[in-house]
């Protein structure tokens, strides 16, 4: 399992690429995606959209995760971000790669083991899990602990739903959306 | 010019297309895309991203216009909302369409003549307009709003913009984001 972890921002979004075989992870690539700021809202979206796009084709991850965020900030803040998640979900779906989310809580008791660690302790805990030689920068190090609580969670997630006699989100497939008068 | 109007929403995301020769407004289609409200967010925004691709390729516009929304609802509203924006926006950018912004204030003013209109006022005008038979439905009539207010405005903005000596929005050409590690 390849798996590509997104953490979107419309200034900055980072990436992180693992594979996880088991328990053993094994660290592939990651970085972060400068979106030009003078650009206008369209155009910069669209760097995050071709940018992505690249990374899969470059990685062909299997699977992809992102954190799932809740928001308090100032609304303005709130659709900038929403638009920046929205563009890097599209290239994901659009690769046919399924994305999972997953909460700050989550992605901190996975890969820390407390949900309110701080950013170093994540930062930290990403270089250990990863045998990494440096300290990942904080956008990189958000993408691959996403990446990593898909590893940890994802499959065990998904063989919880198989033994309810749920339908697995392996599953799913696209539905077109009804065009309406 | 052909200009294509689209009114963004996670449940039902309205487009609408004319033709503007001059002060001559011609109604091309219109309609609205259901997305369905069962499917994980990523293949939601998956399904706005495929049929707004669709609606460029069977219209052909020339430009596009969005409305530039001005959220004070929920957090959670607003997120969702700029996903689906960002999704919309990903479909026309990357058909190389510019893709414009205009706020509630300024549709209105360019279509009813009166910032604060009511809804109903802008389908009422919408149909007088575009000579439609009857009065479209609210989210065609948002879209197709958007549109005419690009053609009584847009052509006006890119001159003032020339005549200041200010580099044009269509001269605009997409700069690639730099990855870094």
């Amino acid at each position: 399992m390849r798996i590509l972890g997104i953490d979107p921002g419309l200034r900055r979004t980072g990436f992180g690429v693992i594979d996880a075989q088991g328990s053993h992870l094994q660290y592939v690539t990651s970085g972060t995606i400068v979106v030009p700021a003078d650009e206008p809202l369209a155009q910069r979206l669209k760097v995050i959209l071709d940018n992505v796009r690249e990374i899969v084709r470059e990685t062909s991850p299997t699977v992809s995760a992102l954190e799932k965020v809740f928001v308090n900030t100032n609304p303005t803040s709130t659709l900038l971000l929403g638009q920046a998640r929205g563009a890097a979900m599209c290239a994901l779906a659009d690769h046919g790669l399924l994305v999972h989310e997953y909460t700050a809580l989550q992605i901190k008791k996975s890969v820390v083991g407390n949900g309110h660690a701080a950013k170093e302790q994540v930062q930290a805990m990403v270089q250990h899990l990863l045998q990494l030689n440096g300290l990942p920068a904080a956008d990189s190090a958000d993408a691959l602990a996403c990446a990593i609580c898909h590893a940890h969670i994802g499959p065990m997630a998904d063989r919880l739903t198989q033994a309810a006699g749920l339908p697995s989100r392996r599953g799913l497939r696209l539905r077109a959306g009804r065009l309406t008068g």
